[in-house]
């Protein structure tokens, strides 16, 4: 049984995209579009979640994701409440599931976490109250399912669909928690080519039980994708004995507009963001008509708002 | 003349549970009863004080506590701003008075004020403009009044009353802002016997002048309590010269399952939190059905908003 | 053509005072008048900016003015969300350009940024979206202009005007920006006489181009002054090459009441804020009749409710 559905069937916590029917994803981006409109109304704001408590408890900081549901919850316009336990309780030496029983019991509707552990979302959620909601803003390297889903958006919106796309992700799998919740995604929404393209070293050994292709050279696993899905190659990765040097990393796996060549002429080009310009991406290609990377942060908001509502809002 | 009172007797500034009469002491627990139920509705909101400005002013770090401050103010609809002094104008030279006397000029309507050294917030109530109210969310090692409040409302809910408790306060009392509000409010409350249980290198000298008996044995000080309030151990005592090891502290006087049978069968345990599991209480007790902690969280909500909304809501 | 004007001459961008008109000053002043009750009234909120999104991006940490900036706009209704970049995505290597493009996507209304380098702020309004506001709340030297205009305020408030006034800014000009804002702002509005009063190793070079007459001494820089506007002496340079001691400052530079004698009786003192008792500023000056600190700090709030009104509430 699916810990993140209720008994008859809908969504109940947002934990990973692995094990999610399709029927639900659908129904999130389905949701989404439906908020998508709200950014650019003169009052942003509609009440589905008024007097709602979402609390946004990041054990690892990230400005930036944690703000993307702040906005999202005040949009919906419940009350949000920000914590940063790294620098709190946990160092007080206050066990997690006493940290979180704490924060149950102020009688919260729903939990936003992110920690280095994979797995944290997952135990928060069996121990919280029946009503809390849990969602995953990132646990490890196992799971970032709001971003697999905002992709999804971003993927369906420029391309109609996934039935005939040939997708790539590039880079760092191997630590990457984005790559997970995006092959998850694809694959459960029938998109019939999903490759990785990686050198050897950043890959995980099962990864083609995944269901993907594995290619080790650019200009074969770019060759006539529909969609390019750069990951970020995080910064303690580049001292690391995995890798030669940034530089090196750029020549042979930096998306250039020359290597952006051998995908479909109208391919497009995501990145979850932050940048390492002149690393995994270069600018021209950042910057370029193929980029769709500031359209997945305005999408990111509404999907949040779609999972948010979903799971608060009474459906 | 008792500076946390109006002249005809109402709360104006809740600084210290020392010298609070039982009227004001009920009269904050029975409101906190009827904001209890807030936080089980759809909308966990009351209009109480809507377009009040409550600061969170904490000079110490304290996310838990800031949280539960944050949360019942904005279940009131009050603006919530937090402000973490300690990183900021103090560290710029300005003194306590002056960083307070300018946040008052930004028209606040209510400082709750978290301070390491004692006396702080009382020394802030005394030079605010007339109208700002002030909450004490722990000065030093002398009161955390909200803290104690919301323990004699859980004592009130599970035992009914105070006239017929024995109850004992358990560990470190010398460093512990909560035991003496505890201690305060239970002799005003007239609860008939007070013990304090602990090792006399953390009891402070005139403990006894509180109007408690003192006890150095568990198997003595806990025999047929109605309710054990049990203290945090911080964690800089656990290497101090007045303690052998966090082991035999546990040994000593650590809440077991054995020591708490000397108690009455249907006696409560209470803890402010954080809790270290193994060292002032065992897990067994602390995930244990005579463990009443989590309703204090949950109780800690209703007391501080029956506090804030005395205070700046007309009463 | 002036980046902080619409084509039909509206407010757009606050970034610097340096160029702004001397009729969009005086809007601004006078807005803010009727914003000063607001303060005052049992709810203090007005719904002009509701369901806007106002970003404090703070790539610089200060609380206090983050703070003023984060009440003026939930006194508009506004939704607030504060970022401290320092600590993040910056730290992740991101640039300054693709951190603003990111939080443009998220659908922001209006960023308040302060940054360490002079032209943050311009940078950041030649690159958002063009229906996002920029205000800038400190960059490097360069400009504080809401800080500016709330001297201004004070001092219209205060001395009725600006065209008979004579106004001395004392201390260390050469590293404030208030001290260039202030400046700005006085000569536009048609002060006849701005005086420094400053050592010489504290004034920027250029420092008479700006309009201003140069005093080394505080005899009589002050001499007959109607409003005494002391920067404050950052800690930093207390320890510099620059200067003797903070006690040699004192004697020299320091407002004392003897000192304040050569203004006129009536003259006014500003300071904006954290004050360094007893070293530029003596407590009995701080603390005497002729301060308008506190004032200012109240003006603040309301000049700022007027500024991003005037922005983005459609004017």
């Amino acid at each position: 049984m699916n810990e993140q559905l209720t008994e008859d069937g809908r969504l109940k916590h947002l934990l990973t995209l692995d094990g999610l029917p399709a029927r639900i994803l659908t129904q999130i981006l389905d949701t989404a579009e439906s908020f998508l409109t709200v950014g650019d109304k003169e009052v942003k704001k509609v009440p589905l979640l008024r007097g709602k408590a979402i609390f946004n408890v990041f054990f690892e900081n990230s400005t930036r994701t944690r703000t993307t549901f702040e906005i999202a919850a005040k949009r919906l316009s419940a009350d949000v409440v920000n914590l940063n336990i790294g620098t709190s309780s946990q160092s007080k030496g206050e066990t997690l599931l006493d940290t979180v029983a704490n924060l149950s019991a102020m009688q919260a509707d729903m939990f936003v976490v992110r920690h280095s552990a994979a797995g944290a979302a997952h135990l928060i959620a069996r121990h919280v109250a029946p009503h809390i909601r849990v969602v995953n803003a990132g646990d490890g390297r196992a799971a970032h399912p709001t971003q697999g889903l905002l992709d999804m958006f971003t993927l369906r919106r420029f391309k109609g669909g996934f039935h005939t796309l040939r997708v790539a992700v590039v880079g760092d799998v191997l630590h990457s928690r984005v790559a997970r919740s995006q092959i998850h995604a694809l694959t459960t929404l029938g998109c019939p080519e999903v490759r990785v393209v990686a050198p050897k070293t950043l890959l995980p050994r099962d990864v083609e039980s995944m269901g993907v292709h594995v290619f080790h050279k650019m200009e074969e696993g770019l060759r006539d994708v529909d969609a390019v899905l750069m990951l970020r190659l995080q910064n303690e990765r580049m001292q690391g004995a995995r890798l030669p040097s940034a530089g090196e990393y750029y020549k042979r796996w930096g998306l250039t507009p020359e290597k952006l060549k051998f995908a479909k002429p109208d391919a497009i080009v995501l990145h979850p963001g932050p940048m390492n310009r002149g690393v995994e991406i270069d600018s021209a290609v950042a910057d370029g008509v193929q980029a769709v990377i500031l359209p997945q942060v305005t999408f990111g908001i509404a999907v949040r708002m779609a999972v948010m509502s979903m799971l608060a809002g009474g459906q």
